[in-house]
């Protein structure tokens, strides 16, 4: 039996792969009296007192709500919300799994992004932390900016953030292998979605200089005429230092990395030639990669990464969000900021020890369970040092 | 250790009382590739391209939003949406225990009634029904019609409607036992609430004709000045037929049953006394009810209900909501609607038999396991009888 069928016989016998549980009985009058009427007024007039409150007696501390409008869901596109429900369960299950976070979809029927905007503050109360999921360019930018601004708890789109994370934890481990400078390094990125954005801006961020980013028209510069927006006019000013000019072809030329979230085979053995020596791939058209691994291996690529469990180096955001989310529920912070984002990265490469390192194991396996609490103690960290806990401020004030 | 501190501790212990609970095993490779990627694709493009299989494959056909602004939490009041998630988190608990009903808690940082109605709309991808709970009258009036008129899910307010529905039942067998008839009943409500009204409605269709309604400026009367309003204008028009005036001490002179959705110790000896033969008493301000158990059997009450689980006769919403949730769910229901009401009426009253039924026993316990079963299969009949239950249609159409 295939994988597909396989996968929907599993979700209908299960009528989906969640629940919810008790963590208190309620198997006598006491017990109700307790967790339900009279007993339920005591933390709720405490709360109302002091809303901080909520943290110790609710269940919101530990809750993130998974959020979506259905409209890019894994390579399927705009499905609609009910469509993008199971893969917000297996966000669930994935967050419930690897770090104890509890988490619930929220498929939202409205692709209006004021609007989406407004629901998620609304919802808000209930949440810890927000996961927006599957929702496309460029809205999530803006619902992303301005949840972050305008939200009290922290909002994290993981599909920008999430592989952004991970391709940089690979690369910092990639560039030990090959004793490369981050400074001289030429790194094309090949496709200008949400992923694509978000890799090029953490790169950025952390100090990558001679970065070049393509979309279906080519090499992005300033002052290109065909097929830009705003935010490929910001792309423009702070990549491509060179001003180079023309398709992927001309962008590969002496390239020490590419990191391509665009299409399958893409990637011919020109292309690969074209590069500097050792060049470092990451592939991540899924479920085809812009190069098949055993093409890159012959065509002379050092270090190979794919979105895929079945070859070495899958560059998986399930290496970052359970431990990001778990690191920013266990101080409580207010944002899920840079410096968090950074510290998820390096603690992410942390976990490959200079003995294991090889060109086929730069990350972390997905199913590795020191992964999600490494991640949260840097990420919590980061976020006491950037003064975005609460939790460590309300400590503090004691 | 006193009730509210022993619920304080229980509730901090925990941080709050439910968590999400994975029902497939994500243990390995293969277990991932079929909750996550890439077999999770394979649900969504089936519901992609048939809406309805999202309730094969998901978790929505079991999924209930238990959704509040915070505005009328128990007899608190307006306390937030913040400190309203106790009493959400406990709800969601009882359809868990007693229907096998997931629930999550939704709690709004907004009391606007469109943006409430919006809102609930775009999240209802999510959930197979909706619960609306401590919602201040009379937006709850609207917030629930408008949702049941617009989403295509099926909402219903439990304050309102559950309380009634125990109330009915708790009525019915109440007459077995003082032998008097339905149409010459003379019933006074007190209180003009959410749960007042709700009661009032439900008693009109079950055909009960000789009703009052006091509130706090006295009964209720076509012409009436003082304190009225469009919703009180209508009360007049189908209540009190003698068009009788004056204050709740008028309105109980011959009064069969006295129903108090108010406040605590209202009710004299003189009240009591002034009621027709064997009256009938449902005092259900809480925590302390319109008269007490001992005041109510001295002054020669003939059945008494209270909201108490520590007196016979809890008249307590445990009893409705958890079956008709489940009922609702089970054959898909696109609406909760009078019909179904009813049928869970004479569900509960049903599970007291003639044998059981005495002045102390004329509704089932709370805890009683029976009842959510005997409620759900009635309302599902009830629901595929009024052609609401969309499960029913399909199979027709089949």
């Amino acid at each position: 039996m295939d994988l597909n069928k396989k996968s929907l016989e599993m979700h209908k016998q299960n009528n989906g792969k969640m629940e919810i549980s008790p963590k208190v009985p309620i198997d006598n009058t006491h017990d109700l009296s307790l967790a339900y009427s009279p007993g339920v007024a005591a933390p709720c007039v405490e709360i109302a007192k002091d809303p901080t409150k909520v943290y110790d007696y609710t269940i919101k501390g530990n809750l993130v709500g998974v959020v979506t409008d259905g409209t890019a869901v894994l390579g399927l596109g705009d499905i609609g919300p009910e469509a993008a429900l199971p893969v917000m369960e297996g966000k669930a299950l994935l967050l419930k799994k690897f770090s104890n976070v509890d988490a619930v979809p929220i498929c939202l029927d409205t692709k209006d992004v004021d609007e989406i905007v407004r629901i998620v503050k609304a919802i808000s109360p209930t949440f810890g932390a927000i996961n927006l999921e599957d929702i496309s360019a460029p809205r999530c930018f803006e619902i992303e900016s301005r949840l972050r601004e305008e939200a009290n708890i922290p909002v994290f789109h993981d599909d920008q953030h999430g592989t952004a994370i991970v391709v940089a934890a690979g690369l910092i481990n990639a560039l030990k292998i090959v004793k490369k400078e981050q400074g001289n390094l030429k790194i094309v990125i090949n496709g200008a979605g949400a992923a694509g954005i978000a890799i090029l801006r953490l790169l950025l961020q952390l100090g990558y200089k001679n970065m070049i980013m393509c979309d279906s028209t080519g090499i992005i510069y300033e002052g290109r005429e065909n097929g830009m927006n705003p935010m490929k006019d910001k792309i423009a000013k702070h990549t491509n230092p060179q001003n180079l000019r023309g398709s992927l072809d001309e962008a590969l030329v002496g390239a020490d990395v590419f990191i391509g979230v665009s299409v399958a085979n893409l990637l011919t053995e020109e292309h690969i030639k074209s590069m500097n020596a050792d060049p470092i791939v990451f592939a991540m058209a899924n479920p085809n990669p812009e190069i098949t691994y055993e093409n890159a291996l012959a065509w002379g690529v050092r270090i190979m990464g794919t979105g895929r469990s079945d070859y070495p180096n899958q560059v998986n955001n399930m290496l970052a969000f359970p431990g990001i989310f778990r690191g920013a529920l266990d101080v409580r912070a207010t944002d899920i900021n840079e410096e968090m984002k950074i510290a998820a990265v390096r603690a992410i490469a942390s976990l490959v020890s200079d003995e294991e390192l090889s060109e086929d194991f730069i990350i972390p396996k997905s199913l590795d369970e020191r992964v999600a609490n490494v991640v949260a103690k840097a990420v919590g960290d980061a976020a006491i040092n950037t003064g975005v806990s609460t939790l460590y401020q309300q400590q503090l004030n004691k």
